[in-house]
């Protein structure tokens, strides 16, 4: 992977991530693409929704197809026909997802699958391996997300764990994929500064926020964003776990960070929400049953030319998969509509414009912030 | 609608419809579009199929989300977006389906709407009035289908109401689309020839036979066909509704059918099945779990072309909508291609060839038959 800053304002960052599958223009949003498909859309419809880059689920994958599957039916591009890149997480979240059912230990953890009951033991060597065996471009180191909310001693004591586990992963890893560290500790300044500072001197190619959307309030998120917005390397991109709304995202370039993951757009989407540039819309709603409207007539998308309000009303009352795959491409087109947004006006250095108009367009109050 | 026959090899009919919304090539295959998607399809993937007519649902269509409602929105091409013509049936067999629930008198049918018991009072006029409101390039004209079996009588009164309640369709037919009358008679074979003479004389723009997929034997379906086959007007199109699968068709089509719908492809889709040059396969299957080959190596489909089995078995185990959004677009690709071959057989006079090629990769018997 090479990495190119092009651009920045304050510490908003236009950059770019180049690889041998495809370059990635960023700030950049990575659909999720939990089980080898981002819910409802073929590679077409993703590729023509600029999707450079989408995330695959190494939990889900290496319970089901199997990773060493994956890999003898030569990876995971090939297997979904995805060319472009792809993002894996370590699993680490998933099982941290599983909460009490879930031991850790050193040396790794240990859950049962809840699709069969098997008894499994991780360890971050098997993470980097399960990666590998997908054939990911970029390769996440495996973490033990801190829990939220948690005391000092907590945060500490799992932050210091993941960093020794990725000094196993780093140690681990051989192959050509990019390897992307994460940082941890919580809602803790100091914890979070040691655990960057700690992922500095193992060397990772990429750095990325954890925990940070984990139930906590949107002050304290932004208040680690903003501790770490001057600490972060600027030579390696940054990665914001899990985040967000588009707000989120917005608030989250101010601070510097570079790529997004997030299930939203896709989630909301099969639920009927659709994200508009005047804000969100519940499509099941009664008012659009005869709404002649777009989705969203700011929007150039294929489902805002071409369908109405009323259609996408009808399709979701009644249940037609039509109704989630439309209201899914819709949101992905959104969110990498203001992915372009942003980076052009990075790129133009009229960012602080750009949120100006954002939130007066939806008629929020801008929170401080650098501009 | 403009019909022209082109070529014809025995009773098969190779014939072209022509609409202000584009030309038919048939024979032909109508997918079917129930709620107004054919489901898990874009109309860009309809297209890209070769599909180039489908059927809307009326009965469905006029409950959700009303008849009125799509007019007012310009009617189902606009609303759906799909641009080629669309074959409305009329509602009649739908409310059949409903069993005991109708009651049925010489005015029209009495039902309960199945989404909110609303009581609803359907007649012949009602159909035509609610098929324009929809924008139908083919109307249906209203019909009882008889039950099966029923006694000589049973069928006798059933096809006698239908006639009575074609004439009343088409004196209240006045849209410029063609509207068809539906042959019943159930398995009586002078009671089919007394509805198409009646059919003949009231004087519609094509004939199609009804009542052949409720429950009959193969061979009485046979019967039916062969002793419709030269009794059918040379100059109008004939469809038989609700057929069915590939050997169905071809069987058909020997007999001059020129146009069908059935669920077949896309249901059995969405439940794993998949249509292939050698048989049917169910994709859900354990042995397809690590299986390259691709679904079917006679295909040039999309799905075919970049998607291994063992994808597909994945989608389709862990309940993924791309499972049934790809195996959807497979089977309507099949029936395309069928369809498209089974056409240039006849234009190219080698239509026996093709039924003994049909059989024999099938390994299946071929059925005596004009040939």
């Amino acid at each position: 992977m090479k990495f190119k800053l092009i651009n920045k304002s304050v510490f908003a960052r236009r950059s770019e991530l180049e690889f041998k599958r495809g370059t990635i223009q960023a700030p950049a949003f990575m659909p999720v693409g939990t089980n080898g498909t981002v819910k409802g859309m073929t590679v077409e419809d993703l590729e023509s929704t600029n999707s450079e880059i989408i995330l695959g689920n190494t939990f889900h994958l290496m319970l089901r197809p199997g990773d060493e599957t994956i890999r003898d039916l030569g990876g995971l591009h090939k297997f979904s026909n995805w060319n472009r890149p792809i993002l894996t997480d370590s699993g680490g979240f998933q099982v941290w997802s599983l909460g009490d059912l879930v031991k850790i230990t050193e040396e790794g953890v240990k859950f049962s699958s809840p699709y069969d009951g098997k008894k499994i033991f991780m360890t971050p060597e098997d993470s980097m391996k399960i990666q590998e065996n997908l054939g990911s471009d970029i390769v996440m180191a495996f973490d033990e997300c801190t829990d939220y909310p948690s005391t000092y001693q907590q945060a500490k004591q799992s932050m210091e764990l993941s960093m020794r586990w990725a000094k196993r992963c780093k140690e681990f890893h051989k192959s050509d994929s990019a390897l992307f560290g994460i940082v941890q500790g919580g809602m803790y300044k100091d914890l979070r500064e040691e655990s960057l500072k700690q992922l500095i001197k193992i060397d990772f190619d990429g750095i990325a926020l954890g925990g940070l959307s984990v139930g906590e309030s949107k002050s304290e998120k932004t208040a680690i964003l903003e501790h770490m917005s001057d600490k972060l390397p600027e030579d390696k991109p940054r990665y914001l776990m899990g985040v967000g709304t588009p707000e989120d995202i917005v608030e989250a370039v101010r601070y510097g960070i570079d790529m997004f993951d997030c299930v939203l757009p896709t989630r909301n989407a099969r639920n009927g929400q659709l994200f508009t540039s005047e804000g969100v819309i519940n499509i099941r709603n009664a008012e659009f049953k005869n709404s002649d409207d777009p989705i969203d007539k700011n929007c150039n998308s294929k489902v805002s030319q071409n369908y109405s309000r009323a259609y996408l009303n009808h399709l979701h009352r009644t249940n037609e998969m039509l109704g989630s795959m439309l209201a899914t491409y819709h949101n992905i087109y959104y969110y990498q509509s203001l992915m372009k947004d942003i980076r052009n006006s990075i790129t133009n250095n009229i960012f602080a414009k750009f949120i100006k108009d954002f939130y007066n367009s939806r008629n929020l109050d801008m929170p401080d912030g650098p501009i």
